[in-house]
């Protein structure tokens, strides 16, 4: 390994191939800091598993370096995973104040809330952490209280945007600091690490305002309907915006979804989200106003299968029933991967009689081409890493890095556990740390891996059937079976033939290896499998998992 | 159920909450025709399921008046569960050229080739099936040689639009009869059934030649490189034009993957597609020609796994490996359900240093809402009864029949085996028959039912722990075991205590039963699978599939 001991390092724990797990370590000398500690949903193949995190091995091992941990804004791609490590690791906390509380629900759900310091930093603050300075920077997303951070190193400064869009018309708060960019920019700015997510999009993101105008349009022209509104619990601006709407009609707002109900309250205990009086009631209450006087708020924007909306559209909500004349909005875009179990949702309701509404009531939070290149215009960065998106995007902004005018060697796509070595003309990856997702299932954490994964996709394509056979010890007869059970395969009782000729399939096997005096176990349930296997894929063209077991009495 | 025997019975046997499974039964007095046969792709739920076909008990149940099965088009989802079908039914086919031979190469496939009688129509024929005549009317679409039906029945015309667009300037063949339509218009159509997969789409769908001029583009632009182009195997005019602008740029054309040689041999065979000599070259000669006068057709455009460009971008295909520098077109849009796939083979393209293009270099085959009005503007239906689509669609159809001046009451959304009679005043859903999907697992047809499913599920997310206990028959004694098998639950090396308590667990369950003189196998089963499965959710808060098995000897 090269000697880096006096360069910069970035390490991308996770958020490159495992989309969502955003977590990066920035190391120098005796310091190391993270930013960000994300979670990512499970990859389709992964069967069973609730939620990924990142392996923090590294941290672990350099645990006496570690300063804290600075979050950039309150999605779950970004503080999911900090109950978990923090368990681990327990580093001090910097965030903004919406972003820090939401931090804080999570810790309590967890219960390892006492454990952490904490410390709530404003925008334009800076704090020192080890032979760092860092600045958190407004910006501006799809959740208020986004911070970007500049971190002074002494190798130079280092720009991380955070997941961020330019929005001169914010509906809570001010607009993106961009003038400090710019002075960080004649101030000489080592490395750019900037959101990817819309590099593919050609210009602006729209302003979140624009929202609220389609709101009242839509108010306006269903007055005589109840209307349904489902978008991204974390979206406070969005919420707001609907209730704006709903006052200014004369509607009282109803909010379903358990995570909904819990960021409005903090948002609201918090001041950033303002409820006019007499606006908000209880679900309960729903049945003393006529529909027309009713607005909705509800998570399940995505189609997930127990979100409010989900259930109310399959009609196994215990509250809500869709009405005919309904006016359903989705407030949201799919994102990748969610587009069949929206567009399933979106049936239910239309065959229920809703009139369903889901273009033009979204904008997203994060930066077009047109942003990124002001980004890169008011930043000038020597190097330029890409952050957030699949790789894709990350290329595509790659691309426009170059178009900015950032030498096409001092831009760098990294992949996890990278370690880049950065400042003075050093630009170069000289390392590879662990660091793969961990599986989450249910209370284990780490303990599928891929055996286990490989078994569940055998027995979800095949299932199984189990072979039983109980041996005499001395004699090695067959005293019992074999018998022979099997789930997931067939429908047992209509397929009797089918198994009666597995039964002697595996008899043969069997008695074949006892006649020809083999006892080593082993081999014989290799023997049945063997058999039994190339029997049934010849009969049926499928390989169900096949598990000999042979007691001995 | 009321008389109806004087009304023609429309009978949708499956493509309404199936979506791809298209078959309709229409029926009068002895004779009944059938309407396409295609099958469906399964939906996520159904774990291992290769794909689903119609059930077709009622036409069994009424063979004796089935006269034969038409054919609107060649795409699997009109065309795929012929075989199946006609190997319990043996219904004469009626369709056009490249269709029967689409179809000709599955029964051969299948090995039924020799029962079935086949009789190719051409556009404009009309042919005679009982108390119908059906004439063949030339339409538009992503595939050859389609077609609308007109069905002259006793109560009036039916006019069955099949897939269709209204291309203008189609590559191959003329543009769709719209004066026919007309025509039929003018002596009065009882009813249209036309196609509503675009029907939320307004405007019109682009010619299928508008894909051609970007082609010639993108291949000025990319003289220096290496082309790959994935698209659908059945279309045709796409493949055509891709060899236009190949032979127009002197590259040779290389064709990959199983489904995309088949159809272009027959569509060549046929005179459907026209290839210059000397411009497709078998795979193996690849090497023998620079990069840049190389394009490669290819199937994946779905990001299906096994197809020739997933194998591509995964590096495992046998004889081609992407290059940086290589350039590659989607020319598809992902179906809803394959965006993840599609973008995952992307980046694993562009990792590679591919550049991929995925964006407007497709034309979808589908009528958007302005050619849905034209049809109707042409035909001026009294009853209009949406096909093709999933429910959003069909509804949107319904309400744009509705402002195409078909009262409200004569516009009907189906489901599948409902039993709509129609004729002279007459528009009513009068019974339902059963039709729902037969699942297809490897050779078993209809061996798996929602049983085996919820087992697979279940299986599929937990895994399972198999309990085996050997018993002395006389005594009831515990002879053998309690001893634990798990598959697909944890990696049992690394959770050895956890394993441990579970024996103890069950042992204390069994030796309870048998201490009380419980020797009702059930009984025991149940006691060990409620105190294994309460222990194993406590510690884990998970659920895996306990079997628990007991031998007598």
């Amino acid at each position: 390994m090269k000697d880096i001991s006096n360069k910069v390092k970035i390490i991308p724990l996770g958020g490159l191939e495992q989309i969502g797990m955003n977590i990066t370590a920035i190391e120098y000398d005796d310091s190391i800091i993270v930013i960000d500690c994300g979670l990512a949903f499970p990859e389709d193949e992964m069967l069973g598993i609730d939620l990924v995190i990142p392996d923090i091995t590294y941290l672990k091992e350099n645990a006496d370096k570690v300063k804290g941990l600075l979050v950039t804004h309150g999605h779950e791609d970004h503080i999911g995973a900090i109950p978990y490590i923090e368990n681990e690791l327990n580093m001090p906390i910097y965030t903004t104040k919406l972003t820090m509380a939401l931090i804080e629900n999570k810790l309590k759900e967890h219960n390892n809330i006492n454990n952490v310091k904490r410390k709530v930093v404003k925008h334009g603050q800076i704090i020192n952490l080890g032979c760092f300075r860092i600045e958190f920077i407004r910006t501006n997303h799809s959740i208020v209280d986004a911070a970007a951070l500049a971190i002074y190193t002494p190798e130079g400064i280092i720009v991380h945007t955070g997941d961020f869009k330019v929005d001169y018309t914010p509906v809570f708060g001010e607009m993106i600091d961009l003038p400090r960019f710019g002075e960080l920019g004649k101030k000489g700015v080592l490395a750019l690490m900037a959101d990817s997510t819309n590099a593919e999009r050609p210009g602006y993101t729209q302003s979140e305002k624009t929202v609220g105008k389609t709101f009242d349009n839509l108010f306006a022209d269903n007055r005589e309907h109840r209307i349904i509104i489902a978008t991204f619990a974390s979206n406070v601006d969005r919420v707001q915006q609907i209730i704006n709407s709903a006052y200014k009609y004369g509607r009282k707002v109803v909010v379903e979804g358990r995570s909904m109900v819990n960021i409005i309250s903090t948002a609201t205990e918090l001041g950033y989200i303002n409820i006019p009086d007499n606006t908000l009631i209880e679900i309960e209450r729903i049945k003393d106003y006529p529909d027309e006087q009713i607005v909705l708020i509800t998570t399940g924007s995505q189609g997930e299968n127990m979100a409010a909306l989900s259930r109310i559209a399959a009609n196994i909500h215990n509250k809500i029933s869709i009405m005919p004349g309904d006016v359903v909005i989705f407030s949201s875009n799919p994102i990748p991967g969610n587009e069949k179990a929206v567009f399933k949702v979106i049936n239910e309701l239309e065959m229920k009689g809703a009139h369903v509404i889901f273009q033009d009531t979204h904008v997203s939070g994060h930066a077009c081409q047109e942003e990124l290149k002001l980004m890169y215009a008011l930043t000038k960065p020597k190097y330029a890493i890409p952050v957030h998106g699949e790789y894709r995007h990350l290329k595509r902004h790659a691309e426009l890095a170059v178009e900015m005018g950032v030498e096409k060697e001092h831009v760098k796509i990294l992949t996890t556990g990278d370690v880049l070595a950065i400042g003075g003309d050093t630009f170069e990856v000289v390392d590879k740390v662990v660091a793969q997702g961990i599986l989450v299932d249910g209370l284990g954490v780490g303990d599928v891996g891929n055996i286990v994964l490989r078994d569940r996709q055998h027995l979800s394509q095949n299932g199984l059937m189990i072979v039983v056979v109980t041996l005499e010890r001395e004699t090695n007869q067959v005293i019992a079976g074999p018998d022979i059970v099997s789930r997931g395969f067939v429908y047992v009782r209509e397929s009797e033939t089918l198994m009666d000729e597995c039964r002697e399939v595996v008899g043969e096997a069997l008695y074949s290896c006892l006649d020809r005096g083999i006892s080593d176990w082993g081999k014989i349930k290799n023997s049945i499998k063997d058999s039994l296997g190339e029997f049934l894929w010849k009969r049926t063209k499928r390989s169900p998992m096949i598990l000999p077991i042979i007691t001995e009495v």
